[in-house]
């Protein structure tokens, strides 16, 4: 007897469970293993980063070997499906090695206009925020949660959040500071996290610059399951990286875009 | 036949429970009300706030009669027993309001020579960080462990959190700057969870000023149980609020004490 195929969001769960099991026997461990991935700078990968991606590449081999694959850690794989799995296992690792609850397991599925379902999975608290087409919700220590983002109309309402204060170049950090100047409420250092807030209905604005297609791609669907909009700093796509601007609802969007299209 | 008696710790659970039970309700729900505290600044206090330290309170004056009371929303009860009960419902209500789960709840017994046992619960995640002359742990999603901070010697290999990088006035900031120049890592928006990442030997320094008692009493009892230091800029106590220096260990402490002491 053969079985029901498994679901695209049902091979994205599996994904994120085996993520969760490569992880977090590792997290807060004070034995942590890290190395310097840029000789330039601090970004450090542990080796529960590389051991999160092989589990979730071994689900894809098994269940869509068809499909491609590009992750933070062992690159690209072509498919010959015209569908990507863009994964980034640990986003946050800066939080993760500081013991913070907001890095995230990030697994989106895209075709070539951008990604239509994602997966933001925090394995420490056991939330995840998953969205697509027809599915926007969490589930969390509280249970199952729909989806909904904000109606917050204007900039002097709404929270911004980013996950550096030091927000890339100078260009970027004065676009940044622009917008922020304009807003009630500034916060930092939630990562992947404060996309999931957004997805949530608990803030308005995420900007950040700087960004790879794996750090943005499942915000961008999940956001935009629950009523969001995520562009580049120009209202364009924003799934191939750069800079992007996320927001609740095209008012907060159109406002704030405004400011950052000058830098 | 009598009941045993609760000791102090079990009493001091008793007040955490009570807070989350109070408090869940309100997270992350859409109708939350807020009011402005300071009518110079951005400062909500939540319903979910007066319900918890209402709570809390409420134990106390079953269990505790005697000890006096300090707490952020209903200010002081002064008892006879030469001891103090202080509370902070909702440490970090901006991030309680963005949604975060680093915001927390914080219990400190003192006697006039500061805490001698403290709490720091976040009750979305389900975690507890508690702190005594005989006990220091974490219970939380993945069980219970030993809190115990790090061993790192120097600035250079060390990770510092502060809430905001705008950190209370411009002499505050320009000396965190100081310190933050020296670090490997610095990181921000954790609230009272970064104390807490401290104790939990996953950080190495938290600066903050202009904290009140209740900010800091249950972090400073949290982290000496697991083997760190907190004081004021000077070297000094800082259970009474203020400027505060939370070091893992001696080593770091004089480092960023050298530093700050100018400033």
């Amino acid at each position: 007897m053969q079985r029901t195929p498994l679901s695209d969001m049902e091979i994205a769960e599996e994904m994120a469970d085996a993520a969760r099991a490569a992880i977090l026997p590792h997290f807060r461990n004070s034995n942590l293993e890290t190395s310097n991935k840029l000789a330039d700078g601090f970004d450090p990968v542990t080796v529960a980063d590389r051991a999160a991606e092989k589990a979730m590449r071994e689900v894809l081999i098994l269940h869509r070997p068809d499909d491609g694959i590009l992750g933070e850690e062992f690159g690209r794989v072509a498919g010959n499906s015209g569908r990507t799995w863009v994964l980034d296992p640990i986003d946050g690792t800066r939080g993760f090695i500081s013991g913070t609850p907001t890095w995230g397991v990030l697994i989106a599925l895209s075709t070539q206009d951008g990604p239509v379902m994602g997966v933001i999975d925090q394995p420490y608290i056991g939330e995840r925020f998953v969205g697509s087409a027809d599915m926007a919700h969490v589930i969390g220590p509280l249970g199952t949660s729909a989806l909904k983002t904000r109606a917050t109309k204007t900039l002097d309402q709404a929270i911004l959040f980013t996950t550096f204060p030091e927000v890339g170049t100078p260009e970027d950090m004065a676009g940044f500071q622009a917008v922020s100047k304009q807003v009630q409420l500034t916060r930092y250092g939630m990562d992947c996290y404060a996309y999931a807030l957004l997805a949530a209905g608990q803030v308005d604005l995420v900007i950040e610059s700087g960004l790879n297609a794996y750090d943005i791609q499942a915000p961008i669907a999940v956001i935009q399951a629950a009523g969001g909009i995520v562009t580049d700093w120009q209202g364009k796509p924003a799934h191939n990286g750069g800079r992007a601007l996320a927001a609740a609802n095209p008012d907060i969007h159109a406002a704030a875009l405004e400011i950052v299209r000058r830098f």
